[in-house]
């Protein structure tokens, strides 16, 4: 994964890009459930509320039966949303982030790994809401903003974004930077 | 993963054993819906049918929905049974596999990774088999006994065998073994 972002210093929230292969990189993986955008926040209140390893066999034991997964390097803000009820939502559309973003990231989809335990919405943070403006039906906000609004509570805090990988070798990173 | 077994030329059955972090060293990764071997033959014809990939974020989705999962390095037999319908049956007793084993492996529990399309038993196979004696809910049979049993129809052919990692380093392969 490669952290970018113009507004990295602040934004607390990692934005990395998967590497092809990257799965493979890590010394452990994380198995987190998927929502599409569409499904909205039924669709993020009914994924499981926990995952966890089970035996020293790799099996993952979710708190109830779903069909939609991603497997990611055990990432530390991924490894810690893991146990304590994770859900990963995937936009089509970049511009769901509410940041500034180059072209090329703006065309492409994203995956928003949620901490459902992150309700409280906090100035600094990012969190995912309902019922957002611009047709879509989940959306991404800064907690100042929601805050500006009223609105003290959201579906669960951003612990990081992943962009899919590219072709373009200069966005690859060796071993040695995630290790 | 290392291939072992005593009777490898006669077993048509790769047994590999998974390293620490090993999920790690292959490039792509496949993830299995698990059943327990207590759940029986209702666990194995429960399991999703299918997993697909979508997209180029990694997603995975199933048939349908299912609890229990294992992300497996992309070996060949497990990557062929993936979208066909692969499911893997974890066993707690490595006495369950029909060969002779080490002591050390008798005592260990063991993943089977199982092509339910192979239903039709053929001689020189290994199956997954319900309603086994000794106890066993779910049992390993080998074909050619199957078949002098009368047997034709079994729950699923058996692809890979996946023992857990042990710390004994004599026992880890480099990743060039894989590559």
């Amino acid at each position: 994964g490669e952290t970018e972002g113009e507004e990295q210093d602040a934004v607390p929230v990692p934005v990395v890009r998967l590497r092809y292969g990257e799965v493979a990189d890590a010394t452990s993986v994380v198995v987190l459930p998927v929502c599409l955008a569409a499904e909205g926040e039924e669709g993020v209140e009914a994924a499981p509320g926990w995952c966890r390893g089970e035996g020293e066999m790799g099996v993952v034991v979710a708190e109830r039966g779903w069909r939609r997964w991603v497997v990611l390097p055990g990432w530390g803000p991924a490894a810690a949303v893991w146990e304590r009820g994770g859900v990963v939502v995937e936009f089509g559309d970049g511009r769901v982030l509410p940041w500034r973003m180059r072209q090329r990231e703006v065309e492409e989809g994203v995956l928003v790994v949620v901490d459902k335990a992150k309700k409280e919405v906090a100035e600094e943070g990012y969190y995912l809401v309902g019922g957002g403006g611009g047709g879509r039906v989940l959306g991404v906000e800064r907690g100042r903003k929601l805050l500006e609004m009223g609105k003290k509570k959201a579906l669960g805090g951003v612990v990081l974004v992943v962009r899919p990988p590219k072709e373009d070798e200069d966005y690859q990173l060796r071993d040695e930077d995630w290790e």
